[in-house]
């Protein structure tokens, strides 16, 4: 039978997604449950990567469980977080056509980035948001993001080292959500809600820098389109940390899970 | 000089505010930057108490700082940073008149207790919320909230061991704040937050634990109000987790910080 699982992490104190010889990841931890629960080794395919310290409300992965284990698809999630660690969790499980494969099935990816605006640094607001000691502006933050959205060839946008067949990729939506106001304490943030065919290595983290960069003025509107156009990397700020990134939903274009 | 501070701390990992000889706490480790920044022992005065695992959004602090340290009273945030480590921060810093107690001058305080809606633990939640397998009804938690409004003798709101004068206080507000819809996810929650003039040991925990069990309906309104009238702590639930509440404010009736 084939598994679809539905989960959310909290990557503080993982290596990312993908297993690895050292350290804790979140396919090796599920891969283990799996072990654990049901006695059989089980290769899980993730809808894609998330690197170190990235945090996931919605990774969808899937496996094959053997024939003759009779369980109910969708209790394989309480067996499995029977013997997960409390960082990861599997909030659905369901059965799934045989051809469906969480990677090579995914349409579109949601990614969101969060930024807390402050002159200092607060300990709630640390662990899922990195801190801007500068308010952006929203109209120019829109105003790049138009710029952004589409088809385009997003080599700027990505870091060196990665080996793809091609750079191009389609940003199908930029959104900002403010978050709500708290009550008195006077501390506002935005989360940067970036839609997606697919994403290069740090596109997401590139990207949100440069628009904060742009909101804050200290990158030209020009200079992101030049270096959209030209492929260069140079001409955009730094890579934003990973603790504010977190995979929100990978979209199949059909439900995988009943409510 | 009397200066006051405007302070954060998540406490997930410290033994509540009041400084111990076993493990680390709020005001220690304050106490203990200010004796790394400016060379003196000083005694930070809190607004209160909050126990072991509870956070703080705005818990008010103040400390005498001898006249012969030469520095801007609002710089003296950045100084105690230096020093503090990452879970907790000074967000202001400014003179006081010089009778000015955080504790005794304080006037109201308000505490939010998060609670979130699932049928599993979700990893990106379970550090500042607790979670709830059912949805409660909020016009019965609203009935239940109107009940406990006012001033009452909340004996029944408290823990054993703690020894007060009176168990008289006053609540003043009980509002509920929905948590904003996250895309997609379809998960819920909301904030409780209680505004009184002082509240009696685990109080919070306690009141919140009712009104959510009122809510849904594991718990008769009436028997809310005969605990209250009784002063009986037998007839309530049980006491709710501590990294649950937050003490977001203390109101003193005049702004210690300009914006």
């Amino acid at each position: 039978m084939n598994i679809v699982l539905l989960t959310a992490y909290d990557g503080t104190e993982l290596c990312g997604w993908q297993i690895q010889t050292n350290g804790r990841t979140a396919q090796g931890e599920i891969e283990r449950a799996i072990f654990s629960a049901f006695g059989r080794d089980a290769r899980v395919t993730g809808s894609g990567r998330t690197d170190a310290g990235v945090h996931a409300a919605g990774q969808v992965c899937n496996f094959a469980l053997p024939d003759e284990i009779r369980i109910r698809p969708e209790r394989v999630a309480d067996a499995l977080n029977t013997y997960l660690p409390p960082d990861i969790r599997i909030l659905e499980s369901a059965a799934a056509d045989e051809d469906f494969d969480a990677c090579r099935t995914a349409k579109k990816k949601t990614y969101r980035y969060s930024i807390y605006f402050s002159r200092r640094e607060n300990p709630l607001l640390e662990r899922y948001a990195v801190r801007a000691g500068e308010v952006p502006d929203l109209m120019k933050m829109r105003a790049c993001a138009y710029l952004l959205e589409g088809e385009h060839d997003f080599a700027a946008f990505s870091s060196t080292g990665s080996s793809v067949r091609t750079t191009v990729r389609t940003v199908y939506s930029i959104g900002f959500v403010p978050w709500p106001e708290e009550s008195g304490q006077g501390i506002s943030g935005m989360h940067v809600d970036v839609c997606g065919s697919g994403f290069l290595y740090n596109m997401v983290r590139i990207l949100a820098g440069a628009l904060l960069d742009v909101g804050t003025g200290r990158l030209a509107l020009s200079a992101v389109e030049e270096a959209l156009t030209a492929g260069n990397r140079e001409l955009l700020g730094k890579t934003m940390p990973a603790k504010g990134l977190t995979l929100l939903s990978v979209d199949y274009g059909f439900p995988l899970f009943r409510r």
